[in-house]
């Protein structure tokens, strides 16, 4: 095959990407001085040499070292009292963007599938094992993080199934999200349950 | 003018129609059946006729004998401990839709604009006289549900401020509905103030 | 059923009208002045007696007599040996408003299902009657008028079949709309039959 | 800067690509086998060992030998009577896909802006340089192929305005791509200025 056409073909696989943009993007790195694609290859190339896994959350992150504990994992300013699962990687950077969360986190890997055919393989036994040893370093909650729709609740069923054993084995607390109004949420055109989670959770205002 | 564009030029004005649409409404009417007109008439007029608006929480209700209070204000089986202000009767509809509340309403008639010239007229006073006449009736909480953006916000901090000296006089309790992930949320798409609230409001799971 | 009620449905049956529009519709309704319901109503109502359909077009038309012809079959200064066939009102506004034609119309009342359960009854027979008329009367060319997509191409074909045994009796010739470029197209995105239509259909430029 | 920073910047540069999807880009690179990414970079360095600009068109195409004139070009099957101008490389491959045009090419490098501040440079000089090479071998007519739009307008008379004095000379003509109505075109929706070039490129039908 055509370079041209293999290099359109990989750029369809990207996510999102259609046959269209694959081949503005071929263009785009034609008419992009010799540079920009040094660069490219340079960067991609790199994800093989300097990526890691961790072993202990599963994330991936980089490093100029072989290091098997990410920069979170082994921050010791981290509160080992919390742990959150959340099925992927762009999981973890949203949370740990809002900067709202202080805990550690594991990685599970995808979602459960209601089809036995697309099942992903989840990190049932890596979390099971992440629980363990979190029981011994003073681990009391586990935070199950997933999306409020048919496949995270899946997942959350899933989840817990498989820890249950060793949560009531060692205490830890299991929780997940609070539901309630989200930013832009217009109460015109809230569904049912999220309000009936909205009315049940409402906060007293102190006023001054 | 041509009775046809006069027509046209009235469904402009319903909400959410540009001309195309208009144009469409007015050639659906005329290819239905003279009856669907009649029909339509009737019931436009009606709403002169048999539509009042209670005097209590100021929605408009429809009712073949002229009354005061509607029939959510005049049944003695809702919780008056609780009354609930929203802007608008759509937010009323929305709510009640939902079954998750069981106390009385008052419609606010709109949000409090950030602009002095757009400023639609609220029912503060009216709101005030509610909760005076409430307090007597054993009002213990208001409700305010506003929307979660500027608008809501602004309109939730206008209300409170109207109403501060009344609430503390009569020991009522002022709550907004609560934030969390709604029904759909996905974890990689939240942004960070519902994350926050969400992680604040989590809620402990109990395992069969 | 509540009037309430009743009247969002009926609002639900206009084109390209949902559940909560409709719903807010009937707030529209509530919330004006008494003044545009009045109005609204006798426009409405006034569609039932001041509107009639063409004897040759069969378009529907406003007027305060009963006439049996339409102002533009009624008018001595349009092109009578040009008839355009249509199939809805609709595409003929669209067509007269653009000022681009001068001849007369036909309105066939729908187009050609590939469903012979949704076949909706088409005006082939008056259609007919409409071309012998028109060739004593100096008619020389019927256009075609149908959208480029597979139920106007059905619709053409249709029309085609019922009148070629008449076209041929009187000479009159058969055209439809010319292909090519439309208004915004990009040549990046145009589609195979269109460029091609665009490359025959090209036309030299008169430099100054 | 981290290198999945760098990475996640640089695919935000690519052509429809926002932070979003730049992050997921990175994330679905690291989850590919390293196999993909191996091939991915030997490609993206193919585009700058084996590819060429065209000397006559000016389109890039990938060759394994230096070779000045393309594929198009260096065609002696190709009609050199016939020259289209385009304004980009992805304007000629929509139109080279679509098999109906059989003449050669010359891609002008981009569109004229309205804006003197954005001025991208087109190949003015080597499009007369073209012609007057073209002259000597045949060349009969110039079709210039620009989008319907303000821009492609004034692109196109850009382009007259910088030939008309070569075409004059070596009696060239110049055509433009013909207007009407494109595929999926609605008569309903159709605007003014595609109706009118429909109406005046009407096409005669022949009855079988």
């Amino acid at each position: 095959m055509n370079p041209f056409e293999k290099l359109k073909e990989m750029f369809r696989e990207f996510p999102g990407i259609g046959p269209r943009q694959a081949e503005r993007f071929v263009y785009f790195l034609l008419y992009k001085e010799k540079n920009f694609r040094g660069e490219l290859v340079k960067e991609i190339a790199s994800l093989s040499n300097e990526v890691y896994q961790c072993s202990l959350c599963f994330r991936f992150f980089q490093s100029k070292n072989k290091t098997s504990a990410c920069s979170i994992c082994a921050d010791t300013h981290r509160d080992t009292s919390l742990l959150m699962v959340v099925p992927k990687d762009v999981d973890f950077e949203s949370i740990e963007k809002s900067h709202a969360y202080k805990g550690l986190y594991f990685i599970l890997g995808g979602t459960a599938s209601f089809s036995t055919k697309k099942q992903v393989p989840l990190r049932m036994k890596s979390l099971q094992s992440r629980l363990e040893k979190g029981a011994k370093e003073g681990l009391k909650e586990l935070i199950i993080a997933t999306s409020i729709n048919p496949e995270g609740e899946h997942t959350q069923a899933t989840i817990e199934d498989a820890i249950k054993d060793i949560v009531k084995k060692h205490n830890i607390t299991i929780s997940t999200l609070g539901k309630g109004l989200s930013t832009g949420a217009e109460i015109e055109y809230v569904d049912r349950e999220t309000l009936e989670s909205a009315l049940k959770g409402r906060k007293p205002e102190i006023l001054a």
